[in-house]
């Protein structure tokens, strides 16, 4: 029987054993969900980089760069972090490096896992797809924001957790998995409502940037499963 | 207007700045009960230590020592960590050396703070009265295991937070705050079925030590505050 775990931030991720196991990214405000996006619409690779020294010095090797710190794009990159820059026509065929507050640092922490992929509520329902085919235990990795908890990732967790428990016959003993379905059972009478009062909701909108608030929380808008490997995050 | 924020783990709490603050520390299997339990049975003071070595020191200058490791009694120490252990004819005007896998160690870590407080359902009366009276910002600090979360710590830290905005006006933009709040509402209704799924309950349970799991969650048994003063716990 396979197991789950959550870990509610990447500031706990070395209280768990990564090894054998799938690792599920989860930053649904915003980077799994703009990675999903830019998959979606065709991007070649993403190179997730932790600082913004590694980002400037791939710009200044002329890639296009993806970095924001606070919510906020940085000066020298080509785009911020808003799902909306990234359509087809901007992303397809490219390579893009990618650096954001919290989650391309979680993206990068999980990589002694037998696999690390980007969960969104844009492809849960191929994330679990995938999770059930490849049956092995999983641990959900919420970004959090600078390494305390937050609430839109744990309910993404939450979905997650549910949906292999119920369907799959996965198993847990894991607080972490408990709470984070609980979260879920009360934030899925009304999704939207109830991440009214998420804090990164707030500071998004306190920067004009909330407007991605409802895609973020759209279920299935892709089938794609983002993966990292050797550094690089392709489609499955 | 008056704050309020949760750290859901020990290892996050270098992500919260506690000056000026009251921390409330929170292990409510069993740290902080037990330490409720002897305050209202008369102990002088406790002196909580970090490590097995420190312990053993204490044990070697005489003190009376309480030392537990993975829910067991440590070989050297005089008790293991029940709070049935300590009635008044054992406790009563004596200091203590008391050392647990997570509860101590989370007592020392709020040093800086301008109060570091202990918290159980024993206390939960008396510490709403002594918190809405001290009328400073609060950081409610949940032990959770070895670095993890736990889920009857963040049931406490729900049941507080949701008392001081009802009834005290504090505010919050925490989302450990909000979440705490949900799952308290969700507990509350049968706390005693809420908490079957707590792993911490389990591991007390194989070890033939969940005797102690009615009584950790029976609400204002004593009207005691233990408070942190110079690394000792004295009643308030």
């Amino acid at each position: 029987m396979n197991t789950i775990e959550v870990c509610l931030s990447t500031d706990l991720f070395k209280c768990y054993d990564p090894k054998g196991k799938v690792v599920v990214v989860v930053d649904v405000l915003r980077a799994t969900s703009v990675i999903c996006t830019m998959m979606h619409n065709g991007v070649k690779e993403i190179i997730p980089v932790k600082t913004i020294e590694e980002a400037k010095s791939y710009k200044e090797k002329g890639y296009l760069v993806v970095a924001e710190r606070n919510g906020q794009k940085l000066d020298f990159a080509d785009f911020g972090n808003s799902p909306y820059f990234f359509t087809r026509d901007v992303v397809e065929g490219r390579t893009i490096v990618y650096s954001t507050t919290n989650g391309t640092n979680a993206v990068t922490v999980g990589k002694d896992a037998d696999e690390v992929i980007i969960g969104s509520f844009l492809n849960l329902s191929a994330l679990i797809k995938h999770l059930a085919n490849k049956s092995k235990d999983i641990l959900i990795l919420c970004s959090g924001w600078k390494g305390k908890f937050c609430i839109e990732d744990t309910v993404l967790a939450g979905a997650i957790s549910q949906m292999l428990i119920d369907k799959f016959g996965y198993t847990s003993d894991c607080d972490s998995v408990f709470a984070s379905i609980d979260i879920w059972s009360l934030a899925n009478v009304d999704l939207k409502a109830y991440l009214e009062k998420a804090a990164q909701r707030h500071r998004l909108k306190k920067l004009g940037l909330d407007d991605v608030i409802g895609y973020c929380f759209t279920q299935d808008v892709t089938s794609v499963v983002p993966v990292l490997i050797n550094g690089r995050i392709i489609s499955f």
